[in-house]
């Protein structure tokens, strides 16, 4: 595996296997790789010949209050893990790579970033779009991973790309699980013992919301409720929201049909953690 | 000469000319082509063996209130201008190839566009910056030629361009003239001739400038009163700004010294033209 620090260094070795006939996959990550990302990496390795793995905490998607600058920053575990995962170039870049002097230029999303955590976390998916955008035109792939994990992200970026005309396919994959349910997360590595079992309440609720829609209940309040109750037995955790909307959308339907997102962010301490699932229920 | 109106017909022919090993040059324009324009083709044609030219008037750049709606549109002679100055492909893109449904990315530009035009036309740099994204990832050339007369458009594609990380090298080329000195503009088509006269006195006032600054004239506020009261002789003008900045920054220096750039925006009716000249200074 190859480890390049720089733009050059990167296109260089992207250009290689572009001449070599390679099609070149790409998964962006911010390092502290967990089963999530090397099921993305697995997916890259199965449909390409040049996988190209991205690690870089890019500071313009967190808030002044958020937690930059103590999220898990483990290199040299990332390093092996991608190595194993089967990753062809590893694209570490320092900051001036990413925002030259006197950067100024950002992707502003539109309404899609207004939703879900868009209140809780102002400007995070500006950030999140422009260094996509900028890692995209490094590396120049044919195809891009993404996680379900990170529903909104996803889907943002999906728009993204279609406006922007950008020339990459993108890929979501499913949102990979311990064996109790907790989404996978860099985050959770921050988790006290009593804290994870806590952060489990919100796959509780969004299993409890999927189980009562495929039941048939139609109240989106009455399952929000429910949802936010059995969370709620925590008092340490703070939700900033439960929703369920529109998968594509992210709007609140007037009444439960179609492809809905179940998705929520609690907070326990410093630690945000965000889960979802995806219900097919019969269209309206 | 092909003209392509889809994505899908650009990027086939494009990919055509990049098998056979040809370098892509890329001149985005409104049409209304001018020998302006002309110029930049022939710097295309010059460096690459595919020059890729488009047509497309862009309403996110137009204000509500400004002339999209009467911007010149003149297809066939385009078209034959281009054939003449050696265009291989013409894309002429639908709106809903630029602008697909649901459409809500946009990139944004930073403080560079909050100069000069900026405050009078506001949205117009962040409809440049994303309709010539869209258009860069479409025809992802290797090069692109924008014109010296939209200056500050320049800068700002250039700041675009090394923020965002485009694989795209930006040339920029001198500002063609009328033998009387009237910078050539599409916009100058709308003008009756005694308007045309008018004109005139902008880019007279920005030669006095320029010469009371080599003459080492050190304020700048007495240049720009007599740059005023040149073009203030003629009361069908509104004026939108005269200004005397730093040609890479776009702020207004404490003295005149180094590279600077003399612009300025004139209003004749609903026709509003700009101009600019650079002028080198002993550095400070």
């Amino acid at each position: 595996m190859l480890v390049a620090r720089s733009i050059d260094h990167a296109r260089r070795a992207v250009a290689e296997a572009r001449a070599a006939g390679q099609q070149i996959a790409f998964v962006p990550t911010m390092g502290a790789l967990h089963a999530g990302h090397t099921s993305l990496i697995d997916a890259a390795r199965d449909s390409s010949a040049c996988v190209v793995v991205s690690i870089y905490v890019n500071p313009t998607q967190f808030g002044p209050n958020e937690d930059f600058t103590i999220y898990p920053r483990t290199f040299e575990a990332d390093s092996e893990a991608a190595i194993r995962a089967g990753t062809h170039l590893l694209f570490a870049p320092t900051d001036s790579e990413i925002y030259p002097v006197n950067d100024q230029t950002r992707v502003h999303p539109g309404p899609l970033a207004e939703k879900l955590c868009g209140p809780y976390r102002p400007g995070h998916f500006e950030g999140v779009c422009t260094v996509v955008a900028k890692l995209f035109n490094i590396i120049q792939p044919d195809i891009a991973y993404f996680g379900q994990k990170d529903a909104q992200q996803a889907l943002i970026i999906q728009r993204m790309v279609e406006d922007l005309r950008m020339p990459v396919r993108i890929i979501v994959c499913p949102t990979v699980r311990d064996p109790d349910g907790l989404a996978m997360s860099s985050r959770n590595a921050r988790l006290a013992p009593k804290d994870r079992a806590m952060a489990l309440s919100l796959y509780k609720s969004l299993c409890l919301a999927r189980d009562r829609l495929i039941a048939g209940e139609n109240s989106l309040g009455r399952i929000i409720a429910a949802m936010r109750s059995t969370i709620g037995e925590h008092a340490e955790i703070r939700v900033d929201y439960l929703s369920i909307v529109d998968a594509a959308t992210l709007e609140t339907p007037l009444t439960p049909a179609g492809r809905l997102l179940i998705a929520g962010a609690i907070r326990i301490g410093r630690t945000r953690l965000i889960d979802n699932l995806v219900v097919d229920l019969p269209t309206a």
